[in-house]
């Protein structure tokens, strides 16, 4: 197929041939297929009002789903650490206040049960890509899940990761690019867009970026969304605050609703011109 | 103390004066005192045979403990998984048999209580440093921990997930490094051996090196372990398999029972170099 | 003027204000306005018959300059180390008969004076981009100079190098990012886009993009390069080869002629996008 | 010879066999050879007095060559550049006031005839590592030269960079380790230590490591220079200054002469632990 190789042995991860792609639905949205899905939302869950507001400007600016942060995996036991059910149950509230499928973050084996029961797709973050007894997990479950890729992952380990999901009867896998540890100091880590179309040559799963972690400051997020998309990425995932300064995680890396408006605008331009939509 | 600054918000790991150290106990052993402690066995418990000879060997040229790993995570679902609880069991067989206590990986919260009817010490591998429901999990457990660095930590996000087992209320953590992912080819990781020393102005817990990991090639161990001891090291934890090339995981970075024996002549002369012993 | 902060002793590389940005001619061409400069060409100057096809059909396709080494450096003494002198003009024959300004580069303080003779920009190579007395040298020249980032650089030490030459009384610079070394494997280096809006905040130089070294496969450069334009790059530099296969360097990375024009066409449509144009 | 395979491309610099060792010899002092050479010296030389006092304490506590830098390369053209030509007189006059040959950068081909008649041994930075110009020349030259790693080269680059040297005709090649550019920020590089065992497999160049650049911080020099005689250094390059509170450049790696005196002791016994001397 192409001059870039990877492993024999990650076989359910691995494209076929050139039609070989996989589209994961969830609802009635699809990613994978044309249209490019954008998953926005606070990085955590932090009160009803809080949530409420951001659900509804996200969604009113044209966001597909609805991302929020209920278990938050923290550097130091001291940082708040998520609302944890009460969070699912706020993200529960803001999908049918606004018809957004939610996206929310697992973090042990005996949640996924209780994370299955609120959310809409299950979001393993970069601190957990290895854990397997929680691939494992995922993969018996019955919603699609989001992977991000662990920091200094390799493109073959992040695929062994989504094997054994894969392995474990779940197919809907969805990628996520969200920036490797690098020696940078100004960015909080590398957005490494040249994976999303190394990933279109050796998985037929589909590939999604986080431009907020990728780059950690509110005013990088913008252009490296354009960027995702303009490389081939099926969708975003993108952290949107209405109060950023006040936000108990990653204000800095946080849009505001406006900021985050304009920025579909331009977005839709940019998918069109390569062939895609919103 | 000195130039080197960390976190202020790291409380429980963060060293308080010079003379703010701890020495963890593992029945007569003591790591983080005057004598440096040597653990060694296989990578995987293979057999009841394999690991009876490896046991006996060690322990012969002098290990103080008992490595060997029962729950394995791997890249990939198809490789060796370990033995599981039949490993754990022939684990505390070779401890009866040799005296050595055993060190072996812990993967799950929900595992952990077997774990610790075998074993005498936890390992966090390097794949679950940021496992936090893990962490928290062996904060609450009544054995030591021997925490792994992950590939890409930083030496404050390493004491930040030490924090979680201290605030847990377990203060018996063993830091291990075992090398860090860089650009490097020929190795298999970059063993930074300057977070010995590093480590020794920061924290008070002991701290450990592992060759076999850290340099992926058995030419490579002795010298490393050498220069682990002369840079401050309180422990090594080596890989030693008697049929290395038969070795399910990681035989390439194995020692020979003979080379083994031969190091520990080594490392004893270089032990007494900088004022401490075997 | 945003919260990415560079070190104040980076005088005149820094940006004062939003509305400070440096546009740099060579000849018609203004690289840092409106349009999106596309430089393209061979890797190494091979053979007057290479260098023409190549130089027409990338004029053909849009291309506003031409690329291509008469000074090649090489990891190994053994390997091609360009035609030198030769190479130079054919480069200046290329140009009178395409009219396409040359880009080549320059690899020592005493060759700057015979390279000015038949180039329009002088390049700076990843290893010499800390090789000061030539950056001094360059700082002296009368054409511009394109900067390329050092395989490890930070931001801040590719702006002191750009300081050096700016120090030296030449104030046309142009940044070039070809991907930064990290522990990826399957690609050559790691592209770094978002050092493009980074750069947009903290200096006026104009930036340019090389998605060819900077992925190091064929296959990778059309969705960088559209990545790059959609990221805010000010213009590209892209190899091309019209017998890649047989390519005395970097055929791998190479487009074919059809690919390259293919891939104009993608340009002018992002480059629309964002509100610019090729 | 090992399993740690080279390019065969690589052909002066690659070992040929166990007994393919090269010992370099400046004047009486012998590098490669059972005894450890240290180097020791200020990062700059900065006056007639400064650099007499420091080499007369090197020297007293036994160091075998003094090191100082006249030409300095710097990230920004307003640091110090060094005493240039001036330094060169200041440091041949300390050889002969202590009998102890010099070693000293050389930074670009044009100076490498001056820096000639005043150095014993011809030191190419890390900058320069892949300065291709400047290796062809010192290769021509008479002394031996010194080749530090670039921040991230790779192990074949920095032999492909040796082999430059070798193919002029100049064998006297000694290499230095001297930290490579990593995520880690506590330290200024992460000194790759395994690069000693690594290097002794695959060449008969002599290895000596620079624990100064290496770590950034004084308190962790002597730790590793301990680490690097233990793992099979043949030498040492320290940076020593008597006021490092007012050092022109790198203050805070620079140990205090009675710093320096105290090592020595205990590079003394290192050395003898593992079959060597000082």
């Amino acid at each position: 197929l192409t001059g870039i190789e990877i492993s024999s042995r990650i076989k359910l991860a691995s494209k076929k041939d050139d039609l070989d792609t996989t589209i994961v639905r969830v609802g009635d949205i699809k990613i994978g297929g044309e249209a490019i899905a954008v998953i926005a939302g606070p990085c955590s869950v932090e009160s009803r009002k809080q949530l409420m507001d951001i659900a509804k400007a996200v969604k009113q600016a044209g966001a597909k789903m609805l991302r929020g942060g209920a278990f938050k995996p923290r550097t130091l036991p001291y940082s708040f650490q998520g609302l944890e059910e009460e969070g699912l149950r706020l993200l529960s509230e803001a999908r049918e206040e606004t018809g957004l499928p939610v996206v929310t973050e697992v973090v042990s084996p005996e949640t996924v049960g209780l994370v299955e029961e609120y959310a809409d797709v299950l979001q393993i973050g970069a601190r957990n890509m290895q854990n397997y007894p929680l691939l494992r997990r995922v993969g018996e479950a019955g919603k699609p899940v989001l992977l991000k890729r662990a920091l200094s992952a390799t493109i073959e380990e992040w695929l062994g990761a989504a094997e054994y999901i894969l392995a474990g009867g779940n197919g809907d896998v969805i990628l996520c690019e969200r920036g490797i540890r690098t020696f940078g100091k100004l960015t909080r880590f590398t957005l490494d867009l040249a994976a999303v179309p190394l990933l279109k040559e050796v998985t037929h799963l589909p590939v999604v970026v986080d431009p907020s972690h990728g780059t950690g400051h509110r005013q990088l997020v913008a252009p490296m969304a354009r960027a995702a998309v303009a490389s081939g990425a099926d969708g975003l995932i993108v952290e949107v605050h209405n109060e950023p300064e006040k936000a108990k995680s990653d204000g800095a890396q946080s849009l505001r609703p406006e900021d985050f408006k304009a920025l579909m605008g331009e977005l839709g331009a940019v998918a069109r011109s390569v062939g895609r939509r919103l």
